[in-house]
Order: C-alpha cells, then sequence, then structure tokens
C-alpha cells in the first residue's frame, strides 16, 4: 500500500518495522562510499597495458617524429586525434588533447572568458555587473561550482527526460545578453541519466541568443559509456550549430578518464576552426604543452577507435549488474511505497533518486549514521540548494556488488523512515 | 684589435674577410634550432627507467594506499613530496605537487589573483585600473606574457650579477600598492645564469612593499641543474620571508621538466602553510585531481633525494662541454673584437650574450640565413622590446656537440659581420 494512502496507525506500524530494519543494518558497522562516480579497480585494470606500451625511449616518438619526452608541439599527436575524432564529432583538426582533467579545461575556459572574453565577445565577461548561466537541474555539481566560483548568477532549469526544458532556456536567451552559458552532459546526464532529444539539440544550436557570445559547455563526459549494447542516440552538436550558423556556440569537452584512468587519463577540447584557434591561442600563453607521453600512451593502446568500443564494452560488463542491482533494489523496496521516483539509465555513472520531498537531507544523515556515505544532498543544484530537498545521486561503480547490496537496502530503508517520520510529524 | 680602434680601411677590410667567412657558412646549408631550451635525447635517455618502473595494477597503490590510477588525492603523493621537500625548501606538507607545467601553475596562479586575489588582499587584481609586474631584465619571455596577457603594466630591472637591482625595486615597491608581483629565476637565471646574492635574498623578503599582497614568483627552475661540483649558494626564499615577518610573500614554483622529462615531469607549488591552504582551496574548483600516477613514477625512479642529486650529475655530464664550447668560442672568436660580453654560467640551460648595441635583430636574421634559428631578439625583455637591441639567448642543450660548433661560429660571425656594419654605417 501507498504511505500516501495509510492510516495513521498503519503508518506508525510500517514506522515500527522500517526502524527495526534500520537498527539491524547499523549494527553491521559498514562503512560505504557512494559519493563520487569513480570507476572500480576492477574497471581500472582493464586498461593495465597503458602502462607499459611506451618502454623504451624509441617508443617515445610519435607518428610524425615529434619526440614526446620533450618540450613542443601543444597542439598534440595526431594518431590520438585520429582514434578519438569519431567519437568526439569532429575533425582531428578540430580536437586538441590536453592534459589529465576537463574540468581544469572548462574552469581555464571560463575564468578566460571572464579575462578576454571570446574572439566574437562585445567585452570580458567580467566586465558586466554580472553574467548569468544556465544550470540543467539536478546537474554536476563541479560544473556549477566553477560558474558560482568566478561569480556568474546561477539559473537552474529543470532537467527532462529530452534534456533541459527548451521553452525555459530559450526564453532565458532571446531577451538577456547576461546570459552567457549553458551546462551540458548531453548523454547519460549526471545524475539523471537522460540524453538530450534530437529537438533538444536542435533548439540549443539554433535558438536566438541576445548574446552574441553565448556558449554551450557541452561536457560529452558520457558519449561512449554505453551500459547496453544499443547506444541512445544523440546529435553531433558542432554539426547541428553549423548548420545552424552558429558555428562556434559549442564547446565541447571530453576526456578518457572513464575509459581509461580516472587520475591518468587525457582530456580533450574541440569546436569550430575559431574556437580551436582560440583555444590554441590561449594555451600558447599558458603552456609549453601538455603531457604528451601521456597522450601517446593512449594513442598506442588503443591503436583504432574500435578497440576504443570494444573496450568499453569490458566496462560496461562490470558497470551494468551494479546498475541492475541499484534500480531492481530501489523497485522491489520502494514501488510499493509510492513516493520515490528514479530512472533507469542506459549507460553513465548515475542513478537519480528522488525520495519524498523536504526529507532527502535527512536520508543523506540516515545513510551516513549507517555507514553510506552519499554524494551531498543538493550538491546537484546550483549553490548546494536542491528546492524540494529530494534529490539523491547514486554512484554505483565503486563499490563491489555485495557492498552495494547494503548499501542499497541501507538507501531505500533510510528513504522509507525519513517519509514515515515527514508524514506522521503532519498529523 | 678591437673594433673600435680600427681604422676605417681596417674595419672595411675586416669587413670583407668576415663576408667571405659568412658566404662559406651559408654554404653549409645547415638547419640548426638553439631557439629553446630544451633537453638533448641523450639527456631524456637519463629517465627510461621512469616509463616502466609502474607496470603492475599492483604498483599503482601508494605508501598511504591510494590507487593512483582513480579519483582524488589532490593534495598529492607523500613519498614524492618527501623526496623533493630538501630541494625545493619546504616541509612535505607546504608542497602541492600538479601536473607537468610549472608554468600553467604560474597562469593559474596570476589568473586567480585577477579574479579574486589572495586572503590578504584588498581587493582582487583585476578590479585595479592596472597592476604592475617587476620583471627583472633580462628574463624569461613567457612570465613576461603571462603578465602582459592578463593586462598588468611591466617594469623593467636591470638584472645585476647578485639579482635584480634591489635598490631600483624597493623604491618600486615602497610607496605603490599597484605594485604586484616580481618573476624571479632565482639560480642560474634565464638567461643570464646569476644566481641571488644573500643580500638580494634578503632585501625581497624583507622590504617594505606598499602593497601588503606583494608577492614574489619565485620560479626556481634550475635550483639543482649546476654543471660543476660546486653549486652556486642561494638562501632559502621562504624562511627569510618568515624571518622578515612576511611569511606568505614568496609562492614558490618548482618543476622536474629539466629533471626528468621536459614535456612529461611533475610541477609543484610550495609556500608557507597560508599559501598552501590558498593553493589548495584553488584546486578544489578547478580539478578533481592532477596526475598521481606520473607522480608515483617520479617517487618510484628516485627512491630517495641523494638519487635524485646523482641524477643530476648525469645531465651536467653531457651539458657541460656544450656549454664550455659556447664560452670558449665566444672567447675566441669575440675576445680580440671588444665589443661583446656575455657570462660563464655554472648551471641553468642559457648563455647571456650581449652583442654591439643596436644589432641583435641583424645577427638574428644573419643567423637565420645561415640555418640557425636562435631565441628572438628582444624576447628576454617585457613586450619583446630590449631597449639596446643587444641581448641573444643562447640555448646550447638540444644540439649536438658538432653541430653546436658549427652554429656557434655562424653566431660569432654574424655578430662581427653586424657589429662592423654598424660601424661603417655611421662614418
Amino acid at each position: 500500500m501507498y504511505y500516501s494512502q495509510m492510516t495513521d496507525s498503519q503508518l506508525k506500524e510500517e514506522l515500527e518495522r522500517v526502524r527495526a530494519q534500520y537498527k539491524q543494518k547499523q549494527e553491521l558497522k559498514l562503512k560505504l562510499d557512494m559519493s563520487r562516480g569513480k570507476p572500480a579497480p576492477e574497471q581500472s585494470a582493464l586498461s593495465k597495458g597503458i602502462l607499459t606500451v611506451i618502454s623504451e625511449d624509441s617508443d617515445c616518438i610519435s607518428r610524425e617524429g615529434i619526440d614526446c619526452r620533450n618540450y613542443g608541439f601543444p597542439k598534440g599527436l595526431i594518431e590520438l586525434k585520429e582514434i578519438f575524432a569519431p567519437i568526439i564529432g569532429a575533425d582531428p583538426e578540430q580536437i586538441i588533447p590536453c592534459g589529465n582533467s576537463s574540468l581544469n579545461l572548462m574552469y581555464d575556459c571560463v575564468s578566460d572568458a571572464y579575462h578576454f572574453g571570446f574572439p566574437e565577445s562585445d567585452k570580458p565577461w567580467g566586465k558586466y555587473e554580472r553574467i548569468k548561466f544556465i544550470c540543467p537541474c539536478p546537474g554536476y555539481d563541479r560544473h556549477f561550482f566553477i560558474t558560482q566560483n568566478l561569480g556568474a548568477e546561477l539559473i537552474a532549469v529543470d532537467m527532462l527526460p529530452t534534456g533541459p526544458d527548451m521553452d525555459k532556456v530559450e526564453e532565458l536567451c532571446k531577451n538577456d545578453p547576461t546570459v552567457k552559458g549553458i551546462w551540458c552532459v548531453p548523454k547519460y546526464s549526471n545524475p539523471d541519466g537522460y540524453t538530450y532529444s534530437d529537438e533538444t539539440v536542435k533548439r540549443l544550436a539554433s535558438m536566438e541568443c541576445a548574446a552574441k557570445d553565448f556558449k554551450i559547455f557541452w561536457d560529452n563526459a558520457y558519449c561512449i559509456h554505453d551500459l547496453y549494447d544499443e547506444s541512445d542516440p544523440l546529435l553531433n552538436i558542432l554539426e547541428e550549430c553549423k548548420k545552424a550558423n552558429n558555428p562556434d556556440r559549442a564547446l565541447v569537452f571530453f576526456s578518457t578518464s572513464k575509459i581509461t584512468y580516472a587520475g591518468g587519463g587525457v582530456a580533450f577540447v574541440a569546436g569550430s576552426p575559431n574556437t580551436v584557434k582560440y583555444f590554441s591561442d590561449r594555451f600558447a600563453i599558458r603552456v609549453v604543452c601538455y603531457d604528451k607521453l601521456n597522450q601517446l600512451r593512449h594513442a598506442r593502446f588503443f591503436q583504432t577507435t574500435e578497440k576504443v568500443y570494444e573496450h568499453m564494452k569490458k566496462h560496461a560488463a562490470l558497470l551494468r549488474p551494479k546498475f541492475e542491482m541499484v534500480c531492481n533494489t530501489l523497485s522491489q523496496e520502494l514501488d510499493q511505497c509510492g513516493f520515490a521516483q528514479w530512472n533507469k539509465p542506459r549507460g553513465g555513472y548515475f542513478v537519480s533518486l528522488n525520495v519524498m520531498d523536504h526529507t532527502a537531507k535527512r536520508v543523506f544523515a540516515l545513510c551516513g549514521e549507517a555507514g553510506v556515505t552519499l554524494t551531498n544532498v543538493g550538491a546537484t543544484f546550483p549553490c548546494g540548494m536542491d528546492p524540494r530537498d529530494r534529490n539523491i545521486r547514486i554512484s554505483p561503480s565503486a563499490v563491489t556488488e555485495a557492498e552495494l547490496k547494503q548499501a542499497m537496502e541501507i538507501l531505500c530503508i533510510s528513504a522509507k523512515l525519513a517519509a514515515l517520520e515527514k508524514l506522521l510529524s503532519h498529523r
């Protein structure tokens, strides 16, 4: 029976039952961290070959004869660009491989936009009293931090199963030249696991923007991170922007953090020829070169685009049972209660769970007291404020299946306990 | 006979002789690049062991149990900090190992100072109409570019054999709160090869600054890059700043770019506890973590501080003959002419040559036409403008000894030719 349909005495009875379950779980004295979307050690082990693929001095010379141990060649290695070009959806010359962190590239990009603006800008973003940035919610906390930290006003827009609420996005962009950008994780979004529909991509690419330097920060972090053979289709944002005569609107970010090593991968930026020239000019001031040895390791390890896809199937085989356990446990435990909603993603790293309104903080605390660390509640909203206090991001990848089973049971019990407390407090 | 003492006909005779030499060299059709201070392949080969020192999954776990393949632990590996702490001159907890580029750290630091200022700042540097930055000249072009690019006014101060002209530096800092920093390469300076005297370091640490957020950008890039057994002594800037009650004044930068791999080393930042907290807070917004696998490779390859010093002796053995050939050739060819001055550095990567005033650009062009690429003339001065057009930075490391011999002969002949043309044009 749904909690909403229960009488007071039924609720109290259920509360006693769930409290007893919670106490039992507490006694297990678990210590499980599900706070971040980290690959498991078994996933890292898939890339072992990368450690030794360059082992001799002669291995350090790239296809074009570049000594990757030395300075120079900030444009990055062509063999690596060719492998990832079809995945990123840009010609090799429209791609720059950089260091290990795509987040760092995004920070640098927003930071430089504050200092200098883009080539088409009227003035640097920092010269406005305050610029605005659109944040589809729930979303990725570290994206929001960057723009919050640099002083932008964050405008929350609902994330729908088709992507950001485009009616709202278009309305915001149309008349306000201080609306300068939008954060997007277009495929298997963090945390919902939604993939933007064709219509959403086309509308983003073609919508009218009062700011001629409006930028789509297209963080395609999970573009080949499918759990099943069939991948969610996603239109190519660079092509759509070009068709819509807004070729420089999208800045595409990508990394191998969840392909090879989360801490030692290669991050890429891609865009129109103008965008790539802009980034190259900025990089020329900032660095002599990024780590080309690590770029070369990646190129030699994968050799072809096809092998990257094969590699991702091995990740899927490790991740799929975990995601299915999360969704199955949620169904078994919460379907009958009627207060919770969640998605069943076909890729990515997260399951997004909405518990009863105004109970997520309590669920987080209850989980913590039973040894399960979740992502900070509210983190998926601008400034850490979930207006309905209901969204919980589940990151099933890093723990073992046995741990995950325990953690999910604790989460479900905590969600029920918090819901029951809430319902009874109003009566 | 010195050129300055020659009669017109003697000068003309010498011009004919030198022109003939130049033509002979041109016919060799050489193509030699001495534009940047890059290690030679034989130097990179000294670090071959680093390529395979981590080759198994179990190797990827740090002393503290951190899986270096994965996200997290932005403070960096303790085993690496311990090895480099005595070299950097800071306690391990005062050091943060980062990515591959110390230049990138310096850019980020100035950029963030523009956005936010430092904890002790009255306001962000970007909120001043224009801040000023002291640039000891000749100096490192990429330092100057960073502050020029961000809009600072660059103030040239003469580089003396004891370091920057401290009378001038003190005068600039004392009364002007918009003088916010100074670029320093304190040991084996780029390009002069001078090491700051004890007095210079003490004066920098203790001088009165109108800006309470005045920062010494202490790029100790060559701190263990000795050519001879005896190293130039350099006082510890962090200790001197602490003694002078200005503990947060110095920001210390260091990297293994010229110890292991120029393109794939590890860069570090160090400072007071306040400074390290400031950087940690900034990094928390910018990156999930830097490449810990590469940090671990470095720690495992070196194991101890002592082994880093042993490693540097191998670099010295490769570099010393080149530096001696540069200085000997300059002596043989130019001593007798009386118009040129140069240093004889005991470490670092450069020899700084002053040719006859107002001829450096011509020397650069003549070298280029004979196949020798030098660092752009003027690059060692703010905004690329050498007011006397006389400084040439010689980078002997990357070429072979045989090539270097040829290149130095061409450089000396070009310097003579330009001087003779200049002298005769005035008569």
